[in-house]
């Protein structure tokens, strides 16, 4: 099945102690689509200026992504700059232009209303809730936020995440949400809005996931060197939704699986810029790396 | 078979958000000789100060450990006073009183020499060594330290390390002592000194383990409420060890197992202040947060 991507296009400029790069091509729906391509048909919703390189739209054309939904308006595009210093898992924002991200409406083309599976990548809960309601009969929705629509639009978010189905949020986010500190209560405290599921990124921890059946948790692929963790987060939601579309069943074994699919992606994104390495990747080194996460949580017996 | 633990005995002093404790039982070899009594006989070798209330001495022989070792000196016991706040995985040192532990020159009673498991807990590594050279045929020798001794006992740290088996340590030490900032590249710096096992523990994020066989990962068991993290990593590895010593075979899977069972008494540990959860905790309990936590990294098919 085909998976609809919401969320923001945009181009990064980053520096980490392996180098910087200018005016790349990232934003959540980008990461999150290229991820969720690798599984499935992607259709991506997201707006840019008329200064947004002709060739990473044909990239992801010709990734098979569906860029119907990518609105192609007058103005700049949204840019983001940021570094990142000791603290792997923390970016630091040193400049968010929105620019025509910043009256972004999201309408769905007609052919899009019918999709099942949906992520709905950072981004206004109002928009969010606004996408929802086009589509006429999802079967999984998926959703991620940040601090600020936490801070500010919170009961258009809580609204929104009565409806959803997943939500895919870093460790600082739950519990900034639930009003607490201990992230196994504030889980179930978000749980309690009814999800199948909450999965928390924890960076290079790993994620864990609460589902109606219980606990899972996974580590992150232990990696040697990380150049650049800008979109791993999105990868991972990317690949997390992509292996589910193309999968029949929503079962807590399959969320799991999902998991470590995303996992793997998220792993090989940070071991480049932008995309320079998601782009490269084959499906088997994804299944290898799946391989070598499930070894590495093995016991005998389990 | 019996295990042998090396290590402070304190008076500690504690105060977290749950409230706080005076002068109680406390200090990294009571921490670890309690969990592991759990599965096999104790031998402790420390010292106190003729102050040391006597109802400690005979709580730790109620539990079948062997106290012989437990020098009982004129002066003060070794008295210890921190805090948690919000950040429960680090203790914030008010004071440290060496008292007694400032002279503290482990001989081990004749008995003890022909000890196969042996836990070298956070010491001067001068005296871990003293110790070590007095044990004639040991089987599995296992060390933890500190920051204080990569700081200022470096050279004495490596002479032991290259004469050990398990070296468990925590994230932020691995990386001091490999001079290295990306956690599995430290890792692997430390296994290159010879070590069978590197078991590094993450406080709330669970440990990972780097055998010549691979990564194993095992998140903290979740809990709810945590009063007094004091003694976590003391509590896990003397779980780890004592289990090790109650097997007959030391194969990356007996390792596993071992973590998953530190793992789950260091859960129970940190529940109340200094050892009262811990002293009630039955073996069964112990079984069944194993198999929770076993159960929270399975795949169908891993």
């Amino acid at each position: 099945m085909s998976l609809l991507v919401v969320g923001s296009v945009a181009l990064d400029s980053v520096k980490t102690s392996f180098g910087e790069v200018s005016e790349v091509l990232g934003g959540a729906a980008v990461y999150s689509s290229v991820a969720a391509s690798i599984f499935t048909q992607v259709n991506l919703v997201g707006v840019v200026g008329d200064d947004f390189p002709k060739e990473y739209i044909e990239y992801l054309q010709g990734r098979g992504i569906d860029t119907k939904g990518l609105k192609v308006t007058k103005g700049k595009t949204f840019r983001w700059k940021g570094l990142y210093e000791e603290n792997l898992n923390e970016a630091i924002t040193l400049e968010t232009q929105l620019n025509v991200f910043a009256s972004f409406d999201p309408e769905l083309p007609q052919g899009y209303k019918d999709i099942k599976y949906v992520f709905l990548a950072n981004i206004d809960p109002t928009l969010q809730l606004k996408v929802l309601r086009q589509i006429k009969k999802p079967k999984l929705v998926a959703l991620d936020t940040m601090n600020y629509w936490i801070n500010h639009k919170k009961d258009a978010l809580l609204e929104i995440i009565k409806e959803i189905d997943v939500m895919v949020v870093n460790e600082a986010e739950v519990k900034q949400l639930s009003k607490e500190d201990n992230i196994n209560k504030a889980m179930e405290r978000i749980m309690a809005y009814g999800l199948k599921c909450l999965v928390v990124k924890k960076g290079e921890y790993g994620v864990v996931a609460l589902h109606q059946e219980g606990f899972f948790f996974l580590p992150a692929f232990p990696l040697k060197e990380v150049k650049d963790p800008t979109g791993a987060g999105d990868t991972f939601a990317g690949g997390f939704m992509g292996y589910l579309s193309s999968q029949d069943e929503i079962s807590f074994h399959c969320l799991k699986e999902a998991i470590a699919y995303g996992t793997a992606l998220a792993s090989f994104n940070v071991e480049d810029f932008s995309l320079e390495r998601l782009r490269l990747v084959k499906r088997e080194e994804v299944l290898e790396r799946v391989k070598s996460l499930k070894n590495m949580v093995k016991f005998k017996d389990n």
